[in-house]
């Protein structure tokens, strides 16, 4: 998937008016109609009955908990961590008062952060929180708008709702189900893998060149055959580290941009319908297998992709707009020069027999990909792009974006833990001496290997 | 698991005398009996069919390949890699001949590195490569010796076939099956755990003391239920990226570690008979679970334990054995001092409610721990131990074991990617400047953080 | 002094024709009319006899030497490695063949690199070396223009060839000259200093404003004395370890470039002629201490720029002048912006009434400062800049600044050594080694400080 | 010079009875009969009158300043921070509560520190501090005891004064005095010369023997020419920054390990006394010369010995005299191990004929060092050595004593700046962040560099 798909304000949509209405604000202004997660460590930490005295605070006020997870602390050396989840409704302004009081550090986690100002935007911590984005889906993959080529085509819109329902019901960790695409789908795809093979060795930067035929050799990359989702999130395990999920409609930019902290690109499955094969109004599988999977094999884009999702964790609003658009113009629209010559990157150009064309033209206005502007250009999502932007190298492109990511005001730094898969939250001095402690194991390694060099 | 029932030169098992009394070596000193692991990159390395090119020579050679990799080399920048399992029969030695004539970089990487001077000894280079394991077994974990306490039990020899069939069909990524243990199986597990509970507080490192609430909180440790490995493998896997995976029999000390460099514990899922509750002459789940998993969740127990496993990844034969030593002194049988008392880290240890005891009497010898020495010290295996050797610290005992691992020859470094669960082997430029961008982002990480701080 | 004086571009300057029409140029190329410098490390390098055999080789092509100097080698451990300096005339060429068939390392520093393919053109190596720079001025001190404001003034020029002495006899290590300014010159500075602090609050940056007061504190800023160049130096060392050394006359873009790389400024210590207290075609004292010394006492601006100074030794002539315009719109004639107001950093503006308060009317055109466009301005040198360009931060200006350096061809990475004083020519492993282990050894420092916070 | 002649307990000297006994303890606990450093940044530090302002509560409590230093605040950016040495006299108890009241940051150096549980004893901060030294020492190099060689030798103890004065008038940045040896002294030399030089090829470690060829080519090493200070310490400062100056009698440990922080190595420039050319009971210019000098030109050699002094500084004095022990292990009397055979480096063996030999014929007991142990160590001062301690490699020993040198109590990390010449503490979070700032300069250095490998 990508972004091609959202409004530019995906944070506008209409909420529930019913929860919107109330007035029944609680204390710290506390929005019970949704659930919030709380993540603390109680002041006498280092004793097991810890927890049990704050879950008793949460029964006093009648809160819920969704999930409760026990953790050793990161940030105070030998005490414990909880995130607990509520659900809505019960007095969550009083148990939170009370428990901020008992609690050596406090942090409110929150999808309704707009309401808050204690509270941070929700993210996710660990890779399999992003189960949660399936019941955040702006809007269903099912859906069809009236222009769209397979809008009056009931056994396309059933294969839609089938597609739709794989990732519904998808949870980490499982494998990525095995689809049996039709003939006329698998003839989509040789259509679209025809011309747009014509067109690579020329157009197409030097990595997804260099990537493709081993798609072909090891994911079955061929023209009468549609590649499973999983042979390919093997595929990039193995070489970055990224790994593919289904995703069964609409992401909001937020909830889009978390999956690439973690390496985790949402992925559709469908394809475009076969009336038209050369377009399609949205992502579909032939925009992510030949379109972006390429680039997601390269270390330097990998790394790329997944620092614009760590910029974007717990971001405000208005930075998650800019990140998309950061987005929008690279990896999905990006251009870099090579050799001298101009070649494209991005996914929405390469999965695009026609603009693949056009942006190489010399008709479109270029400009040297640079965050700090990128992130404010407006774009059309309908039409060809009337403005690319064009990077040095992913390596450049990558610090350019490491250090426009440190302008984004955040009381915290982040740090991805492939181990765990999961998100450190960097805001005290334990969590930076562990870093230190890793960078000095690196240098370790580098010692060690330049000595036998 | 663990090394107590390792003999102590695993190395030296007599081998299939068919295929060692032959004669009939091929060119190059290559068994074509065993399966061989080759990997090149063609010196035309940046053409499509550099590939195919070596596929014929190999079919000239009537060598049957069993497996094929082609990745992007880590070596040339922008060219290919590939990796071959060579099937036993043909001429292999032939094709090596071959091929190395035609590759930029070529290595054989070989079980039968005792016959080959020009060979590496074998290791998984991709987590998944520890499925190979379950075919090098030592012994099938069903088989019991005369004196075993199970050993006339019909009832008790079948549940540990059971058990070893689960582990021996047992492949990476799969969820690790559930168990129903018997009421007597549960019973035994009680009064290990009850009797083992009660010496905790004061025999436990503050390690192991600080995490086992925790276990009992998230994956179900009580008197009256054995854990699910499943539930203890996710639970360390949120810690510090460990993960368990069951193990049909005795595993080489060479296969046994580098699971390790993986953070991959192979864990016995059986438990011991009934009959002698608080006795086993082989490591069960009351070890594996009581014994190493607490200390698996600590961030630099489990940094020190993938240390051991790295440094075993294509070590000599006599250095596997030190480092089979080393970890038995520690993981196995280590003590540490803690604000001025002497505690138990080692799982042989923290799960033998006798030789916990004895082991902090003062009565058996304690030196400190110093891999070069303690490499070197012998050691019974069905008896308590008459030398403890005592770590400062665990961060002290991983730079020490880093050092130490420094010193064995090997011709290249090593490092864990733990995004594509991969070992890197460190031997050429590219990949020392790629180990160098990596710490200069974390070093961007680290400058950001403290900026925020 | 700064770069204000100096033609655009300064290697165009005549040589003295007898040398330049000869004809008589040696084999490899080099002119024997010039001295030059070789470096090298001999084959044999472990005896110490190899520098005798070297000795002889000179002798035998009657190449006369200015300077040996032997010293352990950086390249091969525990070999040595030479510096010798030839005397124009005898048979360079033949000298040079021969030795470079018996060395394992060898170059050729030269003057005259535009004639030698092979050579790299000259930069010191020791800050000693700095002191050759007095035979290498472009235009002596005492020579003033016909519209010099103190052209007829003989006092005058007798007091410049005063100043221009001391500079020309000075050497490194030795105390900077105590001057006693008569009672008109420190009347000039003081028409100077009372102008200039006037607007200092409202016009120059926080840093200049920050180090100001302790001038006046340490090294007699006032109105009535003119500072001694000793005592800013002192103070300058004790803050960032930039010194000042005398300056006879006109240095090339090379020279004065390449003492920065060492933390050298070199410094005029003359003064303005009295009959224009507010103007001077060059600079002077007034500029030197009122403009540059307090700039050179900030740790970032120190570092910035040296990074200049270390970017410039061994560079190409068309980058020698890219950096010196790089030098003009930064040290000289930089802003910047603080808390939201443009400020002015460059000694230029700082040593001028009028351009400090024209370079922040609004008038002239800003840009920002980005090397690789900044070093394209053309520049005028006798009237106020019609561009200027805007630094974000020191420490943002000093990474733009490496990173553009490392864009300069030249075949090595350099590394000041502050403890020996000395550039380090890093293009072999062992040098990145010791690179590498000194990084390491600050991470030390760094691990034991934070355990300690 | 070197520790040889220092009493086991130097800080044991009997101090001046009447400051003793006295009852005149001021406020605080500061004994105002002798001097006092202060060093603090005024809590309305970014003024310019901050100073002013404590100026005059000096006045007030009629306190004398002997010297005052103002600087850039190192922990308050854009404050300031003022060092200020009180002369004794005055209420100095007084003025101390009154500043710290008004300090954001205070802190109290002394030579008291035993009285004073407040104070931190006092170190050198800046290499010009050394010159303090001079009114410290011990006991005057003049003075011989009754049993020395020269004790009645008139001649010889004039010209013993003539040395002692040379060094107790000298101060840091001046040229080291050329000293006219008698045709006797240089006939001492030429003796010690000769029988040392037959024995180093043999036992002499391998940097031993590669500096001293340079010796003999850049400083006059010659059998019939004692070389000049002023030269060797040319030659140390180009080969790693290590510098000698003369010292006028015994210093203290603390003083003298002080000294090696800075890489500045306090060295005797007289000779033994004619009658017995192969004993003195002291160091000389033979030790210095010959045992000390070679290996300050090592690299690694160099590191170590500062670390001795680096962890010296503001050490408590129990560690003064483990590290003072520690340092007679190595620079003085260090063995160690090359390709297989045992090697002498420490200044002590290398100067002597007789222990030189002794050292390595097997009859000493060699332990391995280990500076938690080998500080314990007792040692006699006036006979050969009965036990020696053997290094692994320097950098090894460097490594050691680095993490030795953690585990001191001390408040704060340090670090040399080698461009200032001066002692940084590591207390604050600007400090760290310089510190990763600098490691992230360097390592951008090793990324350029490795590209141009």
């Amino acid at each position: 998937m990508g972004l091609s798909e959202l409004p530019p304000s995906p944070e506008e949509i209409v909420e529930d008016p019913m929860l919107m209405t109330g007035g029944n604000y609680i204390k710290e202004g506390l929005d019970s109609a949704k659930s919030i997660c709380l993540i603390f460590s109680p002041r006498d930490g280092d004793q097991v009955g810890g927890l049990a005295k704050c879950l008793k605070l949460f029964e006093k006020h009648s809160v819920n908990l969704i999930h409760i997870e026990s953790r050793s602390s990161q940030r105070f050396p030998s005490q414990y961590e909880f995130m607990v989840e509520c659900a809505p409704g019960g007095d969550i302004g009083g148990a939170v008062t009370n428990l901020r009081q008992n609690s050596a550090y406090f942090q409110i986690i929150s999808r309704n952060h707009k309401d808050n100002r204690d509270t941070v935007p929700w993210f996710p911590r660990r890779i399999r929180d992003l189960d949660k984005f399936a019941n955040q889906i702006l809007s269903y993959g099912a859906e069809l708008d009236a222009d769209h080529p397979g809008f009056t085509d009931p056994v396309y819109r059933a294969r839609r709702k089938y597609f739709a329902d794989i990732a519904y019901n998808y949870k980490h960790g499982e494998p990525l189900p095995h689809v049996d695409y039709t003939k006329e789908e698998t003839e989509t795809w040789g259509k679209v893998f025809r011309e747009l093979t014509k067109l690579y060795p020329t157009h197409a930067c030097r990595e997804h060149n260099h990537v493709f035929p081993l798609l072909i050799e090891n994911c079955g990359y061929r023209e009468d055959n549609i590649p499973q989702l999983q042979d390919v999130s093997n595929f990039l395990k193995d070489c970055t580290g990224f790994t593919l999920r289904p995703v069964a409609g609409l992401l909001s930019s937020r909830d889009f941009l978390a999956g690439l902290a973690f390496r985790v690109f949402h992925s559709t499955q469908y394809i475009r319908h076969a009336s038209c094969p050369l377009y399609t109004p949205e992502p579909d599988v032939c925009h992510e297998l030949l379109g972006h999977a390429p680039l997601f094999a390269d270390p330097a884009f990998a790394q790329f992709s997944q620092e614009i999702g760590l910029a974007s964790l717990g971001a405000p609003d208005d930075y998650i707009e800019k990140l998309a658009t950061c987005f929008w113009f690279t990896v999905e629209f990006g251009l870099c020069r090579q050799d001298g010559h101009l070649k494209a990157y991005g996914a929405g150009l390469l999965s695009s027999f026609g603009e693949l064309q056009y942006s190489l033209s010399g008709k479109p206005e270029l400009r040297p990909f640079e965050p700090s502007k990128t992130a404010e250009q407006k774009y059309p999502i309908t039409e060809y792009q009337p403005v690319y932007f064009v990077a040095e190298s992913f390596e450049d492109a990558k610090e350019k974006m490491i250090k426009y990511a440190h302008t984004i005001p955040r009381p915290f730094g982040v740090r991805y833990n492939p181990y765990t898969q999961s998100i450190e939250i960097l805001d005290s001095k334990p969590q930076i001496q562990t870093l230190v402690d890793n960078i000095n194991e690196e240098m370790q390694i580098l010692m060690d290997a330049l000595r036998k060099l």
